[in-house]
């Protein structure tokens, strides 16, 4: 029997990996946003200097993933592992920068819950001692997601207000076999769930109940309760998600209202930025995490904390094709100390 | 340091797992192959029941995964993990698949390199001790393929020379904590690597030179050599990049020829059956594997080998936009006892 294994979905790392570092790019509207501070770079333009949107949601991984090296002063040849994967159609945003970058390449598509996934991967691999310097990173962008999953953008369709705001950024994180933390402690990983929700602009409402059964899951687990955790909070599933998810959660015996939220919810001003019921896409767990929630780890602010990124798992031909829409969530528990 | 790498990209697994059993449903056309008689199922209907090719894909997944499990009597609750994806945007054949055996999914894309990809991440799941059985599964479906990838079948596009046949075809690994065997004792992950071939029809001259980095570094990380093995073979490079790779491995001191093949020159009767220049598809390296392959290694007609997926990281929109295909290719070595 795997000793590491609690319950029935989640492992315990008993030798936690370190987040050396992490860093972050957002788009224009995402700096303008409440968290518009903690980010490593902001563009001018998302565009980023490139001819298309998918070249330049690539670059801005690329150099999210540069400027994370070069705060802990490591050249990529150092790194054991890549983890990555985005929105695009075969993750050419990722699969584009591990072809500048050179390191070993696991591509994932967890849609707008790979941050977790690969950091999941990325914390057993070092815990293993498989490797003592791995990256887990990914991306999103507005326009790129938009037209490849909706409409091309010259359509000015209309948005209904369940719909989400993909996020503009990138999220890398650099994991180290040794460190003085925040460490990845736990890793509980997501079943792919699916309530027969067909709204491919009510995604909070479809991965809803795949980020509770996780919560909940971990709690099992683990034996853990929400108040061993600072803060809880889900990757995208935005205003309207985010209470169903509470809500699912409590009637299953576990209270987080208070100490939860989501980063859609927390990256856009949802009064003001005109983003309906809030961010969504890879980038959005993973700028909010890389940028926002890791400075308060490292600065005391909070100690423990939960984080469960969420993806629908649709495609525009599976909507086409009469489907509903598959969701998983995956999390990960970041401590300060141990 | 970690202590289970060697070399820059190799783990040694110390705890090999053991593929426990494996499964492979093909279309038609694989049937009339020469491997026919080593799958589990061959369609008699590339629709297998299905309105669309997509679903028909996804069901060849998922009844695939079913037939491992049967063999070996156990149920999807006692897997831990399903390593898998697949070639169709947001792998929708494996995240489908996942929904119906609500197993904690980890989501991959690594085009036709998933096979090795799931593999190796399986592999060091089991040895690090976070699991006692995880499934590894891939597909591929030429119809589908075909329409997302190049042009819609009702065209009667002409193909080149160099093009491949995507294989219609779906491959299942259980891999396991404890067994007697086949145990996959080494890991190679390929970097991502790009010569700049910008032809989609020739993605054998694309992917040869990942294959061959990640095989050359097999060697000079383990210090193995071509003769350690009884069989060495790639995923789909197909005619025209199995010579490139055997040239390219030999220009740097080691001599494959003899023991090197391809899976898609195996699958297919190049010289009847119209594939051109081969099988491709992450269906190739997994029917087999999971049909011929493994049942060389059971019953002993080899020992050793070494299996290098291979993937091309193209999608229809970079190729659109000028950009050269990107490759990578992972290898494990897979031994009947050791």
């Amino acid at each position: 029997m795997s000793v590491k294994k609690m319950g029935t979905q989640t492992v315990k790392l008993y030798n936690p990996p370190t987040i050396l570092t992490t860093a972050s790019i957002v788009g224009p509207k995402e700096g303008e946003g409440p968290l518009g501070s903690y980010f490593d770079l902001v563009l001018n333009d998302d565009l980023y200097e490139e001819k298309t949107w998918e070249k330049a949601e690539s670059k801005m991984t690329k150099e999210t993933i540069k400027i994370a090296l070069e705060k802990i002063k490591l050249t990529p040849e150092k790194i054991d592992y890549y983890f990555g994967g985005d929105l695009l159609n075969q993750i050419i945003s990722s699969s584009f920068a591990a072809r500048e970058l050179k390191i070993p390449f696991f591509g994932l598509y967890g849609a707008c819950s790979t941050m977790t996934e690969s950091l999941s991967l990325a914390a057993m691999i070092i815990d293993g001692g498989y490797a003592d310097y791995v990256i887990a990173a990914t991306s999103s962008h507005f326009s790129s997601a938009e037209r490849q999953y909706r409409f091309p953008l010259e359509l000015g369709s209309q948005r209904p207000p369940t719909s989400q705001w993909t996020v503009t950024g990138a999220g890398a994180a650099i994991l180290g076999s040794t460190g003085t933390g925040p460490y990845i402690t736990y890793v509980t990983t997501g079943r792919v769930l699916d309530f027969g929700i067909k709204d491919a602009n009510n995604m909070g409402a479809a991965m809803a109940p795949a980020a509770a059964d996780t919560i909940i899951r971990h709690f099992k687990d683990t034996g853990r309760r929400p108040k061993d955790y600072d803060l809880i909070i889900t990757g995208d599933l935005g205003q309207v998600g985010k209470e169903l998810a509470i809500q699912v959660v409590a009637e299953n015996g576990y209270d987080i209202s208070g100490r939860f939220t989501d980063c859609g919810v927390e990256i856009f001003d949802l009064s003001s930025q005109d983003v309906h019921a809030g961010g969504s896409g890879c980038g959005c767990s993973a700028a909010t995490l890389c940028g926002y929630l890791y400075s308060l780890l490292v600065s005391g602010s909070i100690n423990k904390l939960l984080i469960i990124s969420t993806g629908a798992l649709l495609s525009p031909t599976s909507t086409l094709q009469g489907e509903s829409i598959p969701s998983v969530a995956h999390a990960v528990a970041i401590e300060r100390s141990i």
